[in-house]
């Protein structure tokens, strides 16, 4: 019994919000995975959490959740301005972290975060869990296969129509709103997944709406010679 | 019986190609419309032609097709690159014509047609046939009246993959090849349609062959606020 226990991977979830709750909820399907511990800013929250999806341990800091012994991995499920900040905790406490998607707001916050990980080795990796779709793995076997022949245009929309609210995450800059952080990184994801190599030229153009953030996007990528990628993303258009 | 004769509307085709006799085909299954004259820059091209579709009257340059009293208006049906050259002499000469597509090879060219037909005062049009699709005329009477809301965001491709071959007229630079030209410009067009504005903004970015043409493009138009349209264009790649 005790050895079956563990085998469980032990994991502690940063943030209480919409995701973190989804997350929680996908990990109790998992058999080899456990949900012990979540952090979060205030106690009342982190109990609130812990009480409705049965963690254990409760901490009202991220550092202790950070500092938990008792977590093998951290999925940092907070607003996307503060996954840099959040990752580069716990990956300096030398645990493993699980970012969700955007994994951060820029380039700049990215590389501080990809070096923290080097520095110490340890694990870290962005949500992305479209990668990870069966769809999307038989899709990659076909194109590598080469029976569609090679793949010279990749496109790929995601985008939703929101009500417009300028009190909303979706439309606050401060909050890394706009539709590119929100859905167009898994329409960039899918393009890289196809053509794997990082695009060589990158062009967008976007409309700015009233809050200062992107409603929706159209982007070009080129991956070299005969190869690119048109991509489209809004956060005020169906597609 | 000369009554109806004289309701017929009588067509002259100044080329002798492949999309010439496509239209001389065509033409045969309108019932007030007769195809009276071809023009060719040979006697044995005009006769030949003539033979195949019974054209009464067939011209061994296309000035005297132009100034034959007794065409109403000419379809003009050259390689791109002369069609400039070709609707100025029908205008000229007091001809209302119809350009085949793509209107000409670029803006000045088409500035100059377009400001002879205004000086002359003589119809002059771009064979753009998907125009008057009923699938398009219904299309956009659903956009008109609104009911999918506003529309932010245009998305068409037209490609298509032919071999490579750089004696072909789709690779040949000097013969207006590319599939800008060639397709391109029907979802350019489809997009102006939707749109009805020209765009204020304009972007693409393109893959050019061995020959100098664009195989692929990308495209991004902006219609002002919120309104733009991702378009894919290519001669060597299957959508």
């Amino acid at each position: 019994m005790e050895v079956i226990m563990a085998t469980k991977f032990r994991w502690g979830i940063l943030g209480t919000g919409n995701i973190a709750k989804q997350f929680a909820r996908g990990l109790a399907s998992i058999s080899d995975a456990e949900l012990v511990a979540v952090g979060s800013r205030s106690r009342e929250s982190a109990d609130r959490f812990g009480d409705e999806f049965s963690v254990p341990h409760r901490h009202s800091t991220y550092e202790d959740l950070a500092r938990d012994p008792g977590v093998d991995a951290i999925y940092v499920a907070t607003p996307h301005p503060m996954h840099h900040e959040n990752a580069i905790l716990c990956l300096e406490n030398d645990k493993p972290v699980l970012v969700e998607k955007p994994f951060t707001v820029n380039a700049s916050e990215a590389k501080r975060v990809i070096d923290t990980a080097r520095e110490r080795g340890v694990f870290c990796m962005e949500a992305m869990w479209t990668r990870f779709l069966p769809v999307i793995a038989k899709l990659r076997e076909i194109v590598e296969s080469g029976e569609i022949g090679d793949v010279r245009m990749v496109q790929a929309n995601f985008a939703f129509r929101a009500q417009f609210n300028p009190e909303s995450r979706l439309f606050k800059p401060e909050l890394g709103g706009g539709g590119l952080l929100d859905v167009g990184i898994y329409a960039i994801s899918f393009a890289r997944m196809i053509m794997k190599n990082a695009p060589v030229e990158v062009y967008s153009m976007a409309d700015m709406g009233k809050t200062g953030v992107d409603e929706q996007a159209a982007i070009i990528l080129r991956y070299g010679a005969e190869r690119m990628a048109m991509l489209m993303c809004g956060t005020r258009v169906t597609t």
